[in-house]
């Protein structure tokens, strides 16, 4: 098979970085561009980044120079990922996307667009065909694809095995989420140390809607939404990754723990049997050990693609709780992305020259 | 007013420690007794107790020697406070009613027996009439009163005010625990640092059962709970003092946020005409600003006998959902047993000889 | 006595907040004026301030208009306190001190100058006489003080009884520094969290020559530097407040741990007669006990103004080795410059109109 | 080749879960039994254990039945890791030395002992010569050899080409050390969290000999130490793994900052030839980047095996002064006690039946 080249557009900002970080020895994909900022762009990647990964910084990029966020700089690249800031992803995603480069997006602005395939392989694969709704170019070369927001992913995971089985009802849900969502620099130290801080702005209203997205029924006429009402509290603590979920579910059909853990352990990832590159073996395990999962111990099980569930139990209001984490900035982030682009290869939407 | 001479039940401990700390002053008590574990019987407070408090050890208990926790080597108290561990609080606490000594205490053991207040001054201060039922000692000179667990004391200091005003239907909560609630050494470093914990043992079964007798009515024959579901989900986070909780309620009769609002703002303390030494000015305060309360900021606040709210808003599932934090060993635990004390001595039930 | 009218500058910075909190109910002086930069001046300080104490901010401040940092703006204050960044300290300060309003600055920009007093009253009262020798308006009216870096007020207040009494020859220390000496934002939680940090950028060479001049001995002519090598590694640690140093010494006098002890033990401060509001009873505490001092334990200690010492023993290289720890915000900023305003006030330098 | 048998002593405790983690796929050597205290032998190591390490308990030992930690039940292994608490290991390691089951030991117990090597296989590789006059066998099939405490792994590792290079003349540390030095379940949250403790108790004694020994020049009558004063102070940091220390060093041959580094950057391991499974490409690394090197960044590096060192300057008292950082439970505990058994393997010293 012959690699893929990419690019990477926000590649100097944290989810950027962790984009190259994933990709050093990706089997189906070279790093050919990075781009960057004006502030960034014609430097050397190694000078542009202030580089916050736990590894060196791979001698394969370091050396890169930066280019704009322009469509024309990356005319040598099959197609790109985004960790763009929201600012300014609008624009330079359709830029890039009416020129034929496809873009697989880790930023939200394209997650609501109704031609906008909202992706995790395991949950909603069939949601790709979007891709030929999209009117970006005139042959269909150009378009985009999005992951949804960092507690989203393990949200949906754990609910689609339920959502399947037994329908869902209603969803209330407090999250305990890691500073590295929030970028760098992003929390201030004096604010977190020893902290919890009940608010992360904007968070609560993606958490509300995304999952109806995803749970969603591809028709020909597009997505028909899930509907069911979602109550999140957001709150920020100090972990550094690792997003933790407290869950309580009302189900159509009623069912208790131990059929809904059976459900979750038996459930099939509809990917399984394609081996794609980053997907994880188990993309939910169930841990039977009551003080499990917890971030430190687990956000980087299957290298940070798999969504770990604990305590499921019987709940006196609505009909079942438990708790699940992943890893917000891998699971929830790049690499979400980055398997997201698997399965589009896997499914002949992207290919090389 | 002549001062009440006080004995502490389990003073070397965290709970015990803290009540030293906070009746080092106090206008109405003094200590005249500390009773420890064998081990430390008969040592000086200064070699018996690891000192953890942030202050100095307070001179006045530092000579004082250290008693077993035996009824007899206490008759020159009036009262004791309890914060035995629930081990040994059963049969101790026991010893001390049936001698004449009434025990105020932060133990599990009697929150439950049926004769024995569960008493937040500000939520169910009628509830003190039960003692006149206990048969420790055939005089009534002898009686337990008990405080609650440390997360159900903001929890039915938020929901009285929407007791009262609508009637909970339903309680939904995830807790997000201070490393202080586990006492010492409690929880290793290794475990909780830049980490979640899902689990604290035994805490969420308090937490479904204590609001019901606490939220009760008085009645001739004791205590008619309220009755209404409860869903807890218990973690713990590397706070240090502070328990925050996201709740969210259903409500008999409709209400939206800005009701609840004026609801908890409006509220009138049963007990703030009597001007108890340790209570708090404002039992209850609603943050305005959606990034508080937060632990490290607010624990503190009206000298850690506060409750603090914040972000109140309507609820998609259920009614209205908001963040409640208070300090889990100041108000949650020792300070909210002297506040039971200075109740009882204001009604009566506690007097010098 | 009559209260004097102060201002702050850089009101709205973490300093200023410290200065803002600590003077709230100082009985000498009342806060008339805050300063800030342009983007905050013309609003009430409650909007223009992120407050960041953890006491609410005091309603004396709260609608306070804020003004821009300029002398014309502040005639009805008897003098100021500096919080200013160093960026733009040089020419504000200079500007209140031409204009006859004395500043008492925590800044950096005038600690060298020969003219202008580094000063820690229990270390080098005297030196305020450098004012004399100031040049800002012809008749006096108008000069500046300063504190020194926080670091340097634990080492020079622990190494002024060994200096006195033994000479110092060597020093070598090493700080493990709380992110509050950032400022705020400061320190991004995902660069401390769990982590320690060998560089605090422009802190080693501070270290390395504040100590001198305070120190030094004054004569006619200004001060007499004290001479000995400093050698210092300054780094940070995830701690909220309190600076913590590992000092080595070197004496001119041989003397070992006990007679080091007792010098730090029986050092009388020459300020331990005026009663000064905000000095401490001891300014030097020796602990005992080995585990001590810490810093979340100590470094409130006499409302944040103490110098805590441990640990001194014989170093098998040099002399004495010792720990020495003391609050950055308060004793190591603005609590130090309120100090140095009172013994100003107490030595007639500064007076009300 | 064939891979050799091994067993764990104390392999219950926190160095023994660490052994077990970095042996799981080892090339040379296959954990055959697992030995811990009376109260675990006869359980299946799955049951005996609280895992704590951060990837699940490797299923090849999970089943198998922890056995007492007496030589008569290790019959079936080649040799034994010994990871035993100090209060125990005198004897056990004596027991099984006699026994001829060599012991390559993380215990601090027979360091000192003149016939027992204490190694670093980069520092002095030509001390395991010593072995050959230990006398627990007539045949010499029995002997014992040890690492070094943690902080002295990376102090000794950056000390060494200097000690070549220049001769020392004079050391003085500070370190700020992870918890997980101290076993679990160690350090006591309330004690760590957001604060420094000055004091681990016996740590500074062990850093300031250790070193002459491993420095020290092998002769036919034993080890001639190095004879150099050290002076430490041991800290302890919230920080998970990796000790940092803070080092200023008096050279005898004065060279300034640009030529230690080289020095320390051309130094040549002597072992580097031999392709050992478990030594690092490059045992030290000298970090350009002045915020560098970090616990939580650089731990890992090499697979935990690496010792870092940056902010390498000229001091202004003694000569030279650095930091330096290795992960304290790899290199300088169970990694390190690999490395030397592979050493041993290579030299010949241990060898399958």
């Amino acid at each position: 098979m012959t690699k893929l080249n990419i690019g990477i557009l926000g590649a100097t900002g944290a989810v950027g970085q962790k984009f190259i970080r994933l990709l050093q020895n990706h089997p189906w994909f070279t790093i050919k561009a990075l781009g960057a900022s004006e502030r960034s762009a014609g430097k050397p990647y190694r000078e542009a980044a202030n580089w916050i990964e736990s590894i060196p910084m791979p001698g394969s990029v370091a050396e890169l120079k930066v280019r704009n966020c322009e469509s024309a700089e990356f005319d040598d690249v099959d197609f790109v990922f985004s960790g763009l800031d929201s600012s300014v992803a609008t624009e330079i995603e359709a830029d890039f996307a009416k020129a034929g480069i496809p873009v697989i997006s880790n930023a939200k602005n394209y997650r609501t667009d109704p031609t906008v395939p909202l992706l995790v392989p395991e949950v909603n694969p069939d949601h790709i065909d979007l891709i030929k709704s999209q009117t970006f170019t005139a042959d269909g070369s150009g378009w985009i694809v999005t992951n949804p927001n960092c507690v989203v992913v393990p949200l949906v995971t754990t609910l689609k095995p339920l959502h399947d089985a037994y329908g869902i009802e209603a969803v209330i849900l407090t999250s305990m989420q890691a500073i590295s969502g929030a970028g760098y620099p992003g929390v201030a130290s004096l604010d977190i140390l020893g902290n919890v801080i009940p608010l992360i702005g904007g968070e609560e209203s993606k958490i509300h809607t995304e999952p109806h997205k995803l749970l969603g029924t591809m028709t020909d006429s597009g997505i028909d939404f899930a509907d069911f009402p979602i109550q999140a509290t957001a709150t920020r603590v100090p972990v550094e990754n690792g997003h933790m979920l407290s869950v309580t579910v009302g189900l159509k059909t009623k069912a208790d723990a131990s059929e809904v853990e059976n459900a979750m352990k038996e459930w099939q990832s509809p990917i399984s049997e394609l081996g794609l590159p980053s997907a994880p073996s188990f993309p939910i395990h169930v841990h039977r050990d009551a003080r499990y999962p917890q971030p430190r111990l687990h956000a980087d099980s299957e290298n940070g693609m798999q969504t770990a569930v604990g305590r499921i139990r019987n709940a006196n209001v609505l009909d079942i709780t438990y708790v699940a984490m992943a890893h917000n900035t891998v699971r929830g982030a790049a690499g979400g992305a980055i398997l997201n682009a698997e399965l589009l290869v896997e499914k002949g939407y992207l290919k090389g020259e």
